[in-house]
């Protein structure tokens, strides 16, 4: 195992991060009291700069504003300095989903109304520091982007991403299938080789599913960040869970952060997308 | 005046372009030929890689989609290499806003649904050549962000933007006033230092304005762009503006790309901005 002497998250240097709010060993999970736990495979911390916190300030009165309450957790999901999802073996990638599954369970029974799993990988992608770790933001509210989905969803006779699963499990934008999830380049990607993945089977969060979904879970997001690292040299990237406590269809988004969000964008929401999604698809294929 | 030997958009090099679609001149507004016209003061030429086009092919049937239908096309506000809106003088700022309105018409003219102008100044922004430059994309559509705005404004008893110039023309977000022209640092904004130039008078679209509007638009903008330039050391921006038909209340809207957009933004539609509007309005008024 690596490890960088100045790196906050590596192993020997757990002084230089607030106490961790869960860290997981071998034989349990713990909190850190006074002095911090060693011996770790997976820690979870307070973010140093949170964008929600258990006790906000109260909102300014001149406008309508909401306070920022909830959490804001960096979960080191690796000791080794230069590891990455993309190169877990199957024993750390499940572990990874298991501490996802467990923070995401804490904030929704503490009654956050959305909790945001995701991960930024390189610079360019807004990562401030280059050991892997993936962010967890607990929200007092459905974001605006979360709530229009569910209306539209809630209009349609059948749930979308059912009948996208099926159609898409034998369409030419489909890269792989593991088990119950299949990963495709979604016909309508933002960005040139946008993954999604997403189960066959209708479930709306990372708390309902079984062992061997768990399993499948971890393995396919293993294969698809490899093939997009092997396919475009280990490009900066951000993976988002988009899940909800009911009435909706659990997705992962993975998107590299190698075009620019412009002028364009910022005026119209259209994204600009010069790679198609089957050209993308018979890539991400042809590299393993 | 300088120039570069490679720079596609510099006198001297116009057969690097495609055929100009607009060349402006003291002596009037032309069209390329067989050979471009030289001695410009600004030069409009077609996209060399599109996002829209006059005669898109048709979608694919698998899946609804719309043509991409629209026009695509680039500015280029000033001749000189090293130039750009922050340092143009009164005669070349207002310039630039007449281009910007005569191409405006020219594509609402044409049944454009909307049009979109924008720029992306500095690689971090989108740009991929450095001489100045501004974008324009004509769309077949209104876009969904637009939509949504359109709507709930529609359901309000009165402009919202006129409420806002009304309010913000005394509030400490207020960063400069130019005649009817004010320039803000909006409450909500989504970048540290993001600034919105907006009349005080409701108007729709560039199309609407007096020739002291244009002048006064054009002086803001520039003082505007120049605040930026020195207080954060030229950094990349968007700027992007927001007009329609009718309807709408023209709004202009310049971000700087200092800050990442990231997994929580993409999962969530929310911004995390760590510099209060307040503050950043304090130092724009501060620079000059």
């Amino acid at each position: 195992m690596r490890a960088s002497k100045e790196c906050p998250f590596c192993p020997g240097n757990e002084e230089m991060t607030p106490k961790a709010v869960a860290v997981y060993r071998d034989d349990g999970v713990f909190v850190d009291g006074e002095t911090r736990i060693r011996g770790w495979w997976a820690r979870c911390i307070p973010n140093m700069y949170p964008a929600m916190v258990p006790d906000p300030d109260a909102p300014t009165p001149e406008w309508m504003a909401m306070p920022a309450r909830g959490g804001h957790e960096v979960i080191i999901e690796s000791p080794d300095h230069e590891s990455s999802p993309a190169i877990f073996d199957d024993e750390k990638i499940i572990r990874m989903i298991r501490v996802y599954a467990d923070r995401y369970r804490y904030h929704t029974d503490r009654g956050s109304s959305y909790v945001s799993i995701f991960k930024n990988w390189g610079r360019e992608a807004g990562a401030s520091l280059s050991h892997t770790h993936t962010q967890l933001i607990a929200l007092p509210m459905i974001p605006p982007l979360l709530m229009r989905e569910v209306s539209a969803i809630s209009s349609m006779p059948s749930c979308p991403y059912c009948n996208i699963a099926e159609r898409e499990a034998s369409s030419e934008r489909l890269i792989f299938r593991e088990g119950v999830w299949i990963c495709i380049a979604p016909f309508y990607s933002q960005t040139p080789y946008e993954m999604w993945i997403l189960p066959c089977k209708h479930i709306s969060s990372i708390l309902e599913m079984s062992d061997s979904m768990r399993l499948e879970l971890g393995r396919s997001m293993k294969k698809a960040l490899q093939r997009l690292s092997v396919l475009l040299n280990d490009p900066p990237y951000n993976y988002m869970i988009f899940q909800m406590s009911s009435n909706y269809h659990l997705n992962i988004r993975i998107q590299p952060a190698i075009s620019k969000i412009a002028g364009f964008e910022k005026n119209t929401g259209i994204y600009i997308n010069p790679v198609s999604p089957e050209q993308a698809a018979s890539e991400l294929r042809s590299v393993l």
